[in-house]
């Protein structure tokens, strides 16, 4: 078990915090609810971008940049999303400051406040819009598919970090189109592509779904989302996309002259991931030693350790190990050497292990005798001896399996934690210990909010892919057209 | 001349306003000085994201990322840092807003008010060095190599977009040394650095040099940058590079444990660029026609364009021009075919030039018989008529050509308009019309001061590769040790 790590049968909530920090990810900052991150994680969070970037453009969107701020009367125009939002926001309300008249620092300089209040965006749809409303006029004007990379700021008044901080960064994908149905597929299209993201590079299974009304985006027809278990059984909403409707054309009054001659309201989608998913990663692999990082989202996926007394043993690994180096950055491995000399070889094993390093390499001087060299996956912490020769081709072919393992055992785990249930009292009992449940459900909002209030479970989704059976409400015995997913979240 | 442009002879101002709006870089949002980036313009800021952050890379350092907000007592806690920065910030007092008593709208709850104001970051060096504060502890944690990029906000009253707007994009280095050779050495890196990026990406040519005292960064010991000329002659500051000193860590306490096993501050650098990088793109390279973009900062290098009669024709001209796009694909040569249906050849062919896309292909009827193709340069607006065949390799060496010839043209315009000049009365007649001057200067504040009011123009930088020849002050006749750069500047 890693150093100063709480393991996360003692306290889960504990160990995370104590991954995220000694794994050097994140830290507080100065600033309540506000987080550093450290380049280790910001290496992660630099992967997750460049391969989301790219599904973005390879499924026709383009990135382009809109203001931080958004001036009070904008949020003000959607009523359900103003009631969403108002109420944890960051509010400029002066320019200036100016000294302290009794001479200590500086103080708000009162002939500077603004005529109208600027709002630090919690999300951009309504400065979007009505950038919009400017460069929508005609049918040919449409789509527009722009996403944004941007942070954005919702005072949370209990914060972790990545997954709950003030500011966070994220992406906003803001979509315009002359047709509701293709909006609608446009939404579909967003929520696969994070499932498929989170499948393939993250090695986590998600489940696609739509949200209940009361747990839709504030001025949203219909939010679909992907929800991940992780290792407490709790899930962790990891991405959603909305479909909007013509809400935010009216609020803003982007029109367009259609190919019939007529002028209709545009229909709009928005889509987000956040460095919520860094808190998905830790919290769906890792364990007591620490993270398991899936290679692909790994920044560093080979680790090489010189076990050596001396210099002169040191200088001859040194430069074994560099070849190796070089001959995993030949197939585009990234690898490090880690030869600090004021460690000892088992802090580092330790060290990189809490960092989910993919794989170790350890060189010792029987190694250098025999030309082999031990090898050691951080997934299943197997290791063995293998010839140096060939060594670099082994790893090429290891990585992806081992991407596959932690997906599976991610998969295991969430079938294993996952609970088809009709009594509502077996329900109560059985969520406390964690779990996604099947459960009917009558579709109100009642029922849905009495069993929030009971158990803290919420309907996490109503699944796509689940079948369509109907049944009888867990709680109130009327019809329902199929299972849905019940969960404690993050 | 490119319709709806003012032409740069009659006012420069107007001309690249004009060229930002139409070439789709950038408009003015709803928010006071804050600006939109359109996707045309945010390709281009990716490409130079890209670029330099893959140079950052090589240089050792990697990204992070720090809160967007910093606590009003951290502005203060270096003295010049302070009166640098609180004329001209966003402040945040609250972070609730709630529904206005007259049913109108939202307001500002007076029950949410911060306890410390937080200011939108203008730069990070306060919030970074508290930070580096908990990471450094011994010589062994040094350097530190961080860069961040990051949205800023500068409370400018006069905004331009890109040259000067209240929130900007942009990277900031921040690096932390135990020595001060080292950090002069890193300043020194970093400035060569921005002068070769922009050399061989922007093909403009900078000098860099040294500010003077009273053109320094509020709290830097020294400041170097990378000074451009732009087509009416004035300087535009490009990039800067700080050597802190000790400042900031005497102000954030921020010592380390010497080899020696002494304890002594740690010495400092910050360098960065901006989207203010896009404005002297613009300014340094376009005409009357539009833009003219160095091929490897042109989201789109080639724009294929049929002229054509008919959807017959047009069918057999677009499966022609997608063979020659695949052929440019291959080749790593992004290209686009402009197949609309509802606007001229004449049009297109504006518009792409307004775009500064550096090579056009036009295919007519005869071209199609022919095996032809016409094939126009963006920056010389020569045109010729190749065959088909080979095209996309004429085009592959064609671009470093074209880059190479956009420099030399900005070489050749600086050359032309950098003026050794003596005399005060001639520097003050001549200043008028723009232009660099080589001067000699007494080295002291008040002279340059006097020459600030009496002409507006200022010393630019003290550049590293003149000749340390001495002379006599143009204003005061007192010694000098070498010319220094005066021009008026954006």
């Amino acid at each position: 078990m890693a150093k100063d790590v709480t393991s996360y049968e003692k306290n889960y909530a504990q160990w995370y915090n104590d991954l995220v920090l000694k794994a050097d990810l994140a830290e507080n900052s100065a600033v309540r609810g506000c987080m550093v991150i450290k380049p280790y994680g910001y290496a992660i969070w630099e992967k997750i971008q460049a391969t989301l970037d790219k599904l973005f453009k390879d499924t026709g969107h383009v990135n382009a940049y809109f203001p931080l701020f958004i001036p009070k009367s904008f949020l003000s125009r959607e009523a359900e999303h103003v009631e969403g939002f108002a109420k944890e926001c960051a509010v400029v309300t002066h320019h200036r400051l100016m000294n302290s008249p009794d001479g200590k620092g500086v103080v708000v300089d009162p002939a500077a406040r603004l005529e109208e209040e600027l709002i630090v965006r919690p999300t951009s749809e309504t400065i979007i819009w009505n950038t919009y409303k400017n460069w929508i006029k005609s049918y040919r004007d449409l789509p527009v598919l722009c996403n944004q990379w941007a942070n954005v700021v919702r005072w949370e008044m209990r914060t972790r970090l990545f997954l709950r901080t003030t500011e966070f960064l994220w992406q906003e994908g803001h979509t315009a189109h002359a047709t509701k149905a293709e909006a609608i597929e446009e939404t579909l299209r967003m929520v696969h592509v994070y499932e498929k993201f989170a499948r393939e590079w993250m090695s986590i299974p998600v489940i696609v779904g739509a949200k209940t009304a009361s747990e839709r985006f504030a001025g949203a027809i219909d939010t679909l989302c992907i929800e991940a278990m992780m290792k407490d059984g709790k899930a962790l909403q990891a991405g959603t996309s909305h479909f909007l409707g013509q809400n935010f054309a009216k609020a803003f009054d982007v029109q367009f002259a259609t190919k019939e001659g007529g002028l209709e309201y545009v229909w709009a989608t928005s889509w987000g991931v956040s460095t919520r998913l860094m808190g998905a990663l830790v919290m769906a692999h890792s364990d007591n030693n620490g993270l398991v990082l899936p290679p692909k989202l790994a920044p560093i996926q080979v680790v090489l350790v010189p076990i050596y007394k001396g210099d002169e043993e040191l200088a001859q690994m040194r430069e074994r190990l560099q070849q190796l180096k070089n001959e995993l950055a030949d197939k585009g491995i990234p690898a490090k050497i880690d030869d600090r000399d004021n460690v000892r070889s088992g802090f580092k094993f330790a060290e990189w292990e809490l960092k989910g390093v993919p794989v170790r390499l350890a060189l010792g001087p029987r190694d250098m005798q025999n030309h082999t060299i031990e090898i050691a996956r951080r997934d299943t912490l197997e290791k063995q001896v293998l010839p140096q020769a060939g060594v670099a081709g082994f790893i090429e072919k290891l990585l992806p399996q081992m991407q596959a393992n932690i997906y599976k055992k991610a998969l295991d785990f969430r079938e294993k934690n996952t609970f088809t249930v009709d009594s509502y009292e077996e329900f109560k009992q059985r969520i406390e210990n964690g779990g996604f449940f099947l459960c009917h459900w009558d579709g109100t909002a009642e029922t849905e909010e009495k069993i929030k209030e009971e158990t803290k479970a919420t309907i996490r989704c109503i699944p796509f892919d689940s079948p369509d059976v109907p049944g009888c409400c867990m709680v109130t015995g009327k019809p329902s057209a199929k299972r849905v997913v019940f969960a404690k979240a993050y």
